[in-house]
């Protein structure tokens, strides 16, 4: 085992994480979104990498594309590891593809030892996670998970060229869509190791930490109704401005996520109308986004949130009116897998940080599939979908080993030991 | 006197705003602003009313419009009465216009009465209050009171247009525009009756009230920078959200506006960067507006207020920017006028509320020549520059009765009384 790790290479990991990341339509960080351009190159670059590492490459009809390292037994279910190949506009080089790289060192690192594992391996470069081309994020594991749904291939991009339109002019099938779903019977479980796009690990002076689950969100629009006036002319008293009301409510939302953590809760838009310097703001919308792993916290928060935003407007002589817009459920990581993951971060002589995931990431899709397990790594000041998204060749490469080892912390609760393999 | 004022007549005031009110470009509200058709096709329509009243008509360089009613002595100091006959977009059909035929309403009167003062009366409709097109304010006024700058014939409208150049194609001579000055000695006082645009004589149940002074208004722009981040993924203890620092700080303002009434502060524009339901604002900029009419009570709640936001901004690790962007002197209306306007309204059998001008009006600009006066009408909800500006015919006539009756005290005072003339 010694000698699996030593094949693990940071440097390696590094260099791809930063050739891959070249590939990009902007010069500001990496603009690589789904199915364009670029995103062919990049997955093209993949393609080499996964072939030099021993696997066999095949890309689905939804263009995710898929490594395949046999097992000692083909017939095994397959250990899956991947992310995504996509970017957000100008964003980082780590999101995503530092988990379909990494998988690809540890394929390498056996190969390299002459190892097979029992189970085949399989490495899977999603094609479309962020969303931000067609508005709908997980379009590849989702089609891998068979969730998939076909209205999807009618969603449209911003120049009305649609999913469908642009799959076919990448010389794939997406009326054969459903091929591309695994049967779980094939799958033994999914990892995931990505970049925290969070502070807490580097705030607590870890490179690496196990996820227990992904937050679910709820996202709301809200609206603040008062009444405009001349800001000269209207005595303070008898103001009904919408934008002191929504402040208030801002801070009060603050002040509930504290007293609840580790909820969370974002305004994150707010437009003022009329929106002029010298006219009292008659009303304000905004979104309200909150997550949590626990529903019921969620929930009650929620509830409290509304109610004193009422509260709020009431005393104030304005009108609040709020939308559900979006509501995705939590997702808990697998306990065997949480276990397992702790065991490879202990053997590898770190303290195992539990953390939970505000963002989504494949491993939601995949969930519908299979159990699964992640695995984040620290990056520098939490920051992500960022030209200044950075993670370290030292934690890059502990996360690839606390990967690997997870691997074999599995395979042999499942009994499924390394066995040395005649290349 | 008696039979003067019942000359006054609130109906056709009120048929000559709806006459003047239908000249529009929208169909929304009133827009007509200033050197476009529709407010050329206003002032002929003014210019009738004039001639009807008795008075003799000039256009000066900067296309205010001047109808004069001669005194008994013709070298005697004029009475000025005016306001704007330029509108906002969709705006109301009160605003500016009230105040140009109220003082058509009173020479009518007198004339009619076969009444002539002492001194001669102007009414003047002054081109430009409103600023919307070259966006600049005061343009007419400003000619009259002899502070209009040349470089301001330079200013361009959204076209590309220069002022300069449209007073040329209505046939005006704007290089002329010295010659629109009038020399001090030549005025006795301004007086403009203009709605309220403010809801306190409707709060305090009167129908005209006193002007004590126009507010200073100090306008700035301030920034709080903190630190976008996911909205998922930041702990709320780790954020630095520049949304919530600015809702902390509009409360702060709010308060200490309170508790220095009758200051006005106002923060009209908030804009949050980057501005997704997503993502932790990293960014808010605004614009604050605040108003007084006593200027060191207003130097002292700003220097308040700045160092409040330092202090918020600095406990939650952020950054606070400010800039002064515009700074206008309050104008105190003069003592004299003001008791014989007090005066008017108290032998009219009301109250003599006193109020100050939160908004700017062309009596700001002309106290520059002379000593000024101003009698303000409530409005419904006290809304303007917007079609729902309302103001009564009662009102309107009471406000009408008021101007008369000052003007008659201001002349008393000067030992100008009021003769019969022989038509």
């Amino acid at each position: 085992m010694l000698d699996l790790k030593r094949k693990i290479n940071g440097q390696r990991i590094s260099q791809r994480i930063d050739e891959l990341g070249r590939i990009s339509k902007s010069s500001e960080g990496v603009t690589r979104l789904a199915f364009t351009q670029e995103f062919q190159e990049g997955q093209k670059l993949v393609e080499k990498w996964m072939i030099d590492a021993g696997m066999t490459v095949r890309v689905d009809h939804l263009n995710n594309i898929i490594g395949r390292y046999e097992g000692m037994n083909r017939e095994a279910p397959a250990i899956l590891i991947g992310s995504h190949l996509d970017t957000v506009i100008d964003g980082g080089k780590y999101d995503g593809m530092l988990g379909v790289i990494s998988g690809i060192e540890i394929v390498s690192a056996l190969s390299e030892s002459g190892y097979r594992m029992e189970n085949p391996i399989e490495v899977i470069g999603f094609s479309d996670e962020e969303g931000v081309r067609f508005h709908t994020t997980f379009l590849g594991s989702k089609a891998i998970a068979g969730t998939f749904k076909e209205e999807t291939l009618y969603a449209m991009d911003e120049k009305g060229i649609s999913l469908r339109e642009t799959l076919k002019q990448l010389g794939l099938k997406p009326v054969r869509y459903q091929e591309a779903a695994y049967h779980p019977n094939d799958v033994l479980c999914y990892l995931e190791l990505h970049i925290e796009q969070g502070p807490v690990l580097e705030d607590l002076g870890q490179p690496v930490g196990v996820v227990t689950g992904i937050a679910g969100a709820s996202r709301y629009t809200f609206k603040i109704t008062g009444f405009a006036g001349h800001a000269g002319t209207v005595p303070i008293l008898l103001r009904k401005d919408a934008l002191i009301g929504a402040s208030e409510f801002i801070l009060e939302i603050e002040k509930l996520a504290k007293e609840n953590a580790p909820i969370v809760a974002t305004v994150g838009m707010l437009t003022v109308n009329p929106g002029a310097s010298n006219v009292i703001p008659g009303e304000v919308t905004g979104t309200l986004d909150i997550r949590d792993t626990d529903i019921n916290r969620k929930e009650r928060v929620i509830k409290e949130i509304f109610r004193t935003a009422h509260e709020i407007c009431k005393k104030r002589h304005l009108t609040f009116e709020y939308k559900k817009v979006m509501e995705t459920a939590p997702v808990l990581c697998d306990q065997e897998m949480k276990a397992a993951i702790e065991a490879a971060i202990l053997l590898n002589g770190m303290n195992p940080i539990s953390l939970v995931s505000g963002a989504g990431h494949d491993a939601m899709a995949m969930a519908d599939l299979t159990k699964i397990g992640m695995i984040f790594v620290r990056c520098k000041g939490g920051i992500s979908h960022n030209p200044k998204e950075f993670a370290s060749v030292e934690d890059m490469e502990m996360g690839t080993m606390v990967l690997l080892e997870s691997i074999i912390q599995l395979t042999s609760n499942h009994k499924n030991k390394i066995k040395e393999s005649i290349r």
